[in-house]
């Protein structure tokens, strides 16, 4: 039995419910915070489960690299090598691979690489990469796809279209011949159901819908995914640098030839407003590194809009840096801190910036869930 | 009523008891974790609580550049900037100044150097090193020492003892007449005794000795700085090259001139061993950057010695860092993990390895206290 989504309440095309995971259940829509290297760069895990973080993301080719995939399934996979029982998702390390620009090479078989770090040389195939997140053992694994890049030709969009979803076929077929060598030890079986046996469980894979921004070759790209058959569906290859206009285009008309009774998710958007809206346009799974990384460059996200920390107007302000937040930073500390800790390069200033944004979009999607559950008055679509 | 020690249980010239500060108890012998920039680097002060932290240093000299004195006085003194409730204490600046070198010259008035941030030009006195820690509002405050470099020869030590005692004086008379300007507000008062009303209370200005390696002018440093008369007592200007086994003497042969029922305050020691065998002799005071420090370079104090947490045996090590200690990372993490966040160079690695070197250091506090207090054959001393 794959990860799956139980619907619980509609409004227009959004749905709130919950995604059932070897490792727990997870409210939806959720945002899942970005952990690259296996930690949300400088949030321990208890303080995750605190700001009631029940899924997260970890980047396939940074783990890839370092510690390295072997370390990590001797380790017992992600969640026991990092110590987070709960939900984990791991990305193909295709849009990694796709940001490395000169230093990839793109062939049918895959591409090779080199690292960012030292150089050296690398090769990620559809079956390497789902090989490595069987090794990595997440939760959650997404096929290997080619990120078409911002502006293409149709010819070269529909070119990597079709790549994207031979390369998917593959996925899944290697997938499907060695998804029990997930390297779970007693965690990772599905909820007792009583009277039963509790179930082994497996990883399950998802596949990406490309397409560029071409709305035909979008649904094309969905329809073919959608034949070869996954528990869940992905859009990706958006903020390649096309106009925030142009995304949310794309994926409107995308959402609408993914299936309803399927977890819906958008990878690497975006803003809070933004999060929002899809989450009420029908979009389940969100991540972006934008809440993590804004907070160690002091811009924080607030009731009142963006704050940024740095600034000298804040340095003798000692109210707190959202009023209307309860998050533990703005209980207790006052923006005049929170910028002296910023201007003095404290690593202080980094965590708690950080626990406030990553709070801040939480209670993003916790309103939008409310806001969609508040509103039921068609029913709950199928499950 | 000053900052005053309650000696409850003594062994041998070990002393246990409590220092009664105007914010809070403090349990002694107490090891006080470095606060540099009015933060311990990159931990929390509610997880500073959760580890035991009674009192915290922070230095003049950075507070001083960044943010400013104006800045934390008008936001009420460093209990409310950094919102910690509990005991503080800062430094005079003399030992960073004196670290400058180059960047410094000293006369009878006292101190002229430039920034290390910018290389602006400063000046600080004893008059305006208290000013300014009265600005900043620590429960103790130090008096503006010279701190002798080593080696030096007896003339020259000589010499800076006299000046730092000419400057002790100083520094207490400008107390005394500035004490009141504290910036505190409502907080820091004594504890409110039935039937009495709240008495509204000021900091306390603590005597540094100096005098070198030299036992006799250790002896007459003592002497001419408890004859100005203090609440507490420093003994300042060591680990500035010295072997440890003339630290250790120059230490032990100190505290036999200074009143048993004064606070004795150690500066900027030592390792584990250390300090557990300084308060042992007598010490009820110490503060260190080595567990800090040492921490954010991968160097961890365990009941099994020193781990360098970067070395690649640790890798694929799934036991915890210390199996003996009940710190909340060595609980969660493996060794694994904690190598991969130091090798990777997350954030984490370093909040982490802090949290966990601390709570090392307060054990070993704890357990000199319960030793003392095991030991108490001889009575009390005088409170």
């Amino acid at each position: 039995m794959p990860v799956h989504l139980q619907i619980e309440a509609s409004r227009g095309s959004a749905r709130a419910g919950k995604l059932i995971t070897p490792h727990g259940e997870v409210e939806t829509p959720v945002f899942m915070p970005v952990g690259t290297l296996a930690s949300v760069k400088g949030v321990s895990q208890d303080v995750l489960e605190e700001l009631g973080v029940e899924i997260l993301l970890a980047n396939t080719y940074h783990l890839y690299l370092r510690p390295g995939v072997e370390t990590v399934r001797r380790m017992g996979g992600l969640h026991r090598f990092m110590a987070w029982d709960r939900a984990i998702l791991t990305d193909s390390g295709g849009f990694q691979v796709f940001s490395l620009n000169d230093l990839r090479k793109v062939s049918e078989e895959g591409v090779a690489f080199r690292s960012h770090l030292d150089g050296s040389s690398h090769f990620l195939s559809p079956e390497k990469a789902t090989e490595v997140q069987i090794g990595l053992g997440a939760d959650i694994i997404m096929a290997f796809d080619e990120c078409t890049e911002y502006p293409a030709d149709r010819g070269r969009v529909r070119a990597s279209m079709e790549l994207t979803a031979r390369w998917a076929e593959r996925c899944k077929n290697y997938f499907e011949a060695y998804k029990y060598e997930v390297p779970w030890e007693g965690s990772g079986q599905w909820p007792v159901v009583s009277g039963q046996d509790p179930v082994p469980s497996t990883q399950s894979l998802f596949g990406i819908v490309q397409g560029g921004m071409d709305a035909e070759l979008r649904r094309e790209s969905a329809a073919r995914t959608i034949d070869i058959g996954f528990p869940g569906y992905a859009i990706g290859g958006l903020s390649v640098g096309e106009p925030r206009e142009l995304t949310r285009d794309v994926v409107l008309s995308t959402l609408e030839h993914l299936p309803s009774d399927k977890p819906r998710y958008l990878m690497g958007v975006g803003t809070p407003e933004e999060i929002a809206q899809y989450a009420q346009s029908g979009v389940d799974m969100m991540d972006c590194v934008l809440p993590t990384r804004a907070a160690r460059h002091g811009l924080l996200f607030t009731s009142q809009g963006k704050v940024s920390i740095k600034q000298a107007r804040y340095a003798q302000d000692d109210g707190a840096l959202d009023p209307a937040c309860d998050c533990r930073v703005c209980q207790r500390y006052s923006r005049a801190y929170l910028r002296h800790l910023y201007a003095a390069n404290e690593l202080l200033a980094q965590v708690l910036n950080t626990v406030h944004n990553l709070h801040f979009y939480l209670t993003t999607m916790r309103t939008v869930r409310a806001w969609i559950r508040a509103g039921d008055g068609t029913g709950a679509e199928a499950t």
